[in-house]
């Protein structure tokens, strides 16, 4: 017999009656009923309930045996009295008459129960981690993860994709986080950089001929952490290929997300990537107040400015006589009621607006009528007019935001989301997808009133060399983002692979030759032999699983987060070094103040 | 159209005769013959013959055109004449005929020629990896690379083992070699360490109940570099399982590894798993003077001591009335030459060892006699003893070192391999593999005589407990080798899980429990809360790959290598970091004398 099992604690059916087998797994739960010992055994597969009665040789050990010991029992299987029989467990059919046991792992007095649904501070649970870990949501959600991961490869392998990898103690990469730096012992005063991503040596890849690469790359920013941001490392499904357009791109991956969602969202619906909308992305700002729009909520909001200019409602009319603003209104289909509106109105101030004026129509039996004091402001004309645009009937509201949208489009794009949410509009049981595009390249600082790169400096710009004679801030950008239901789940652009043109966008970004040469000396070089266009994109993983697992929070898909503070209680780490070690590396530490 | 291709460069056949088409690729050869140009024109998956006569409207433009410009060509598909056609490429049968040219990246002069075979300094090939990388032979080494790591990942599920990721900026782990530390920003002073091997991680999933892992894992080690070995980062197929034996991760294991050697082999003979030896450390020592015995080597040495003892051999003789001395033989079947003997004297010299004695065996009419000076001072019973021993006869030869195994060991292990090779003994057309076992917990260090830990210190000793109250040096571990060919490419254990074991196990090396607590906090305070019974192990990938690609230089099978100094030449790694990078990170350079 096997040292440790005979099978796992999910396989025993009616069909094993009468055997003799050996499992081992862990003490789920033991009660006692009238002098008989049940043990639920626990194992990755599992659950089988194994029974000891004083009859067992070994009752005086069993009796012994406390929650989460490791234990192997010896034992016959016995098929449950017909109304004892648990339909919901695999197993459920049989029980194990225990003849024998080996305690293999003892078990202190448990800081977190496995059993049970019981909530704790999660830095009880990271610090004992492996007990949250056999929990049935957590072994859960790394399956999922693990089988995520191995879906998005054998996609990306039928998609005609290598997978190479890439340096990890490499160069500092451009991508405009925090690097992790890492010095050098053999080179003293030299650092390494961990990479933020991939992006130089995929376009260097591409740069040597490989056509088609990917990798489950794992990524380093040192950030300050956020729920759905790990503060350290996280995973990119990262891709690039050579000699495609952007549509090229959207075609191949597209349906590598899609299937995935399908695959694992639990019957949620996945919309046909044929059917995923390109949002430029001026226009996403300005419908969805976001270039990561949720698409499930089918409200779009509109310019409504012309109704209001020159209007008697004086707050709006004066906002509009100021360069650069505009009355937005956020139409709310069923959401006519004075109290729903008042609420909304209240979580705009809450948001540190001073609040959002709205309309709502009703019909108290004398047909059509629009209330609420901006009506009555602006008159019934521009009232029906607004109505008209925004397609809105009795039973509905809408509600406007003014000023410079810069000001006022986070709100209005979260006011949106909870409109949506409150008047049942957003459709949960479903991954809606949008391809944003058209991002500019380039943004003005509203301080100091420079020009840089919106994202990163490698993208292609639309029109190429010569929309850079233009105005720099009009030049969009082959760059695009895969937003799902609020979320962005990949971003990616057609590269710049042409020195002259490279050369020309970082001018206008204010680095000189010398700096570009210097600064991204491996890739500006490499595109002076043969440089093939070439462009890809990267999904971020952890945030997928995270939708797919239903949970907003990014340690619930990750193995062994750190901390909020990017600290591991259970490992604890980051440590003192040893003096050894930094005489090694030729570093001092500056004492702190 | 597409913008850049209809076909790749290994898809036209004879069925696209006629067609009008576009290809996109590098200018592998340009020739000039009679006015007519013809180019290959290369990609990552074939070459086409493309060419224009000077009817062509783009005859100037193509004229223009070097080796490694990236170009585009539109062109119409001719059949070659029966006489041109080349049945060794894919595209042979056909040649393309330009009609129009873009030019999508040009290239200066080269440092390094992609067409031909010329050889370059490794300096040159790591700073243009871009250019060597797209050299035929490299394509090949990192496709090989790609599909050995996607065929070990399917391997390992269809054993039932899923991919979890581990932590990469974490704690240190403590695998016997140097860590690269990070420096935190958010904690000043306190270093992240990168893990050496995703050891203690992996052996926290099992107490976290996933019972069966893997992971193609990065591994960092701050080494002074070595030609087979990565200066930096290197990978892994990590694995561990529960409620296992040593059996029965060879069973897991080996047939995942002899399916790769079988289906990247290109027909070298890999022997069965099954028949795989198992041979204890000491006995590897022994027979083959190494614990990574190439076993394509028939040769197993033998201790031919007693034969010695007392002789006329003064030497070897004396050298017995020492402790701890041992004469060892090397037979070499068909070695039997006095010009071969004094070759491989000569070579012991070279290694360091006053020489190695040796006796051959001729027949020159008289039948047996056995030659050399060795024989003379033995006397004929003797010497014929020792060749029944060694079951040697006419042809063949023996050598013979003497004195501690520690001190002529390597050598001896030296010596029977370039015997093998020589005699043409080794079969070079094979995988020969060997789990090797029983590996001692404990070495003596020989100068301080104090016990330490022999491999890791996470090994179960074999005779739990109870064999920790003998003689330490005595203790074998539950550890273990895959060797192949003389490398070494899987290294394991089943792990001690019972924290009273390892408190004793550490307390042997000298580690307190406090000291145990502090340093190994994670794993023993994890094993205090049901710990189940774990083993597994990690195969070298980039190993695994050279030998499947016939080199030795670890740099061949991976993408962006460091150089011998720990330097990225392409992407100037490591480079010195800004001041406020420091001064972030709380650091300060010690100036160097």
């Amino acid at each position: 017999m096997h040292a440790y099992r005979t099978h796992t604690c999910a396989a025993l059916t009616k069909e094993n009656v009468g055997e003799t087998v050996r499992l081992s797994g862990w003490v789920h739960r033991i009660r006692d009923h009238g002098g008989i010992l049940f043990i639920d055994l626990r194992d990755h597969y599992g659950m089988t309930q194994v029974l000891c009665d004083p009859d067992s040789p070994v009752f005086a050990e069993v009796e012994k045996v406390r929650a989460e010991w490791c234990i192997r029992i010896d034992g016959v299987v016995k098929a449950r009295d017909a109304e004892l029989v648990n339909p919901k467990l695999p197993t459920g059919e049989i029980e194990v008459f225990v003849r024998d046991i080996e305690v293999l792992g003892t078990a202190k007095e448990l800081p977190l129960m496995v059993f049970g649904e019981q909530e704790y501070p999660e830095e009880t649970r990271l610090r004992y981690r492996y007990l949250d870990l056999r929990r049935e949501e957590m072994q859960r959600a790394m399956t999922l993860r693990s089988d995520v991961v191995s879906s998005m490869r054998r996609r990306m392998w039928d998609k005609g994709f290598r997978e190479y990898q890439t340096p990890i103690i490499t160069a500092s990469s451009p991508e405009g986080a925090r690097d992790f730096l890492v010095p050098s012992r053999l080179h003293p005063g030299k650092f390494y950089a961990l990479p933020q991503a991939p992006q130089l040596f995929k376009q260097l890849i591409m740069v040597s001929g490989f056509d088609k690469y990917f990798q489950i790359a794992p990524c380093f920013r040192d950030e300050d952490p956020r729920a759905d941001r790990s503060p350290t490392d996280f995973y990119q499904l990262d891709m690039e290929m050579s000699f495609v357009s952007q549509q090229d791109v959207f075609d191949t991956i597209s349906p590598v997300i899609a299937g995935i969602f399908e695959e694992f969202g639990e019957g949620a619906k996945v919309d046909d990537p044929a059917s995923w909308p390109q949002i430029p992305y001026h226009e996403a700002a300005l419908k969805y107040g976001t270039d990561k729009p949720d698409l499930r909520n089918p409200i779009e909001m509109q310019d409504v400015s012309e109704h209001f200019r020159g209007s008697g409602f004086a707050i709006f009319a004066k906002l509009l006589e100021q360069d650069g603003t505009e009355i937005r209104a956020i139409p709310a289909p069923t959401g006519g009621s004075r109290k729903f509106c008042d609420r909304m109105n209240a979580f705009a101030q809450k948001e540190g607006l001073p609040g959002m004026g709205y309309i709502f129509w009703r019909d108290q039996g004398n047909g059509l009528e629009a209330a609420g004091p901006l009506a009555k402001n602006i008159g019934p004309e521009r009232t029906e007019a607004i109505r008209q645009q925004l397609g809105l009937d009795v039973g509905d509201a809408a509600f406007f935001l003014g000023g410079k949208p810069s000001g006022f489009q986070r709100v209005a794009g979260k006011a949106r989301d909870v409109i949506g949410e409150e008047l049942n509009l957003t459709d949960k049981n479903r991954f809606a997808f949008a391809w944003i595009v058209d991002f500019p390249i380039y943004e003005k600082d509203e301080e100091t009133g420079a020009i840089d790169f919106e994202h990163n400096p490698f993208s292609m710009p639309q029109g190429g060399a010569e929309a850079l004679d233009g105005d720099p801030l009009a030049v969009k950008g082959f760059q695009y983002d895969l937003a799902c239901n609020g979320y962005e789940l990949v971003s990616g652009a057609i590269r710049n692979h042409k020195p002259e043109v490279m050369l020309k966008a970082f001018e206008i970004a204010g680095y000189g030759e010398d700096e570009v040469k210097k600064r991204f000396a491996g890739l500006y070089t490499a595109f002076q032999y043969g440089a093939p266009p070439h462009g890809g994109c990267a999904a971020g993983i952890d945030r997928i699983v995270m939708l797919l697992a239903g949970t907003s929070n990014i340690r619930e898909v990750i193995m062994f987060p750190m901390n909020q503070r990017a600290e591991d209680l259970m490992m604890q780490a980051p440590s003192e070094p040893s003096s050894d070690q930094l005489m090694e590396l030729s570093l001092r530490v500056i004492p702190q103040e």
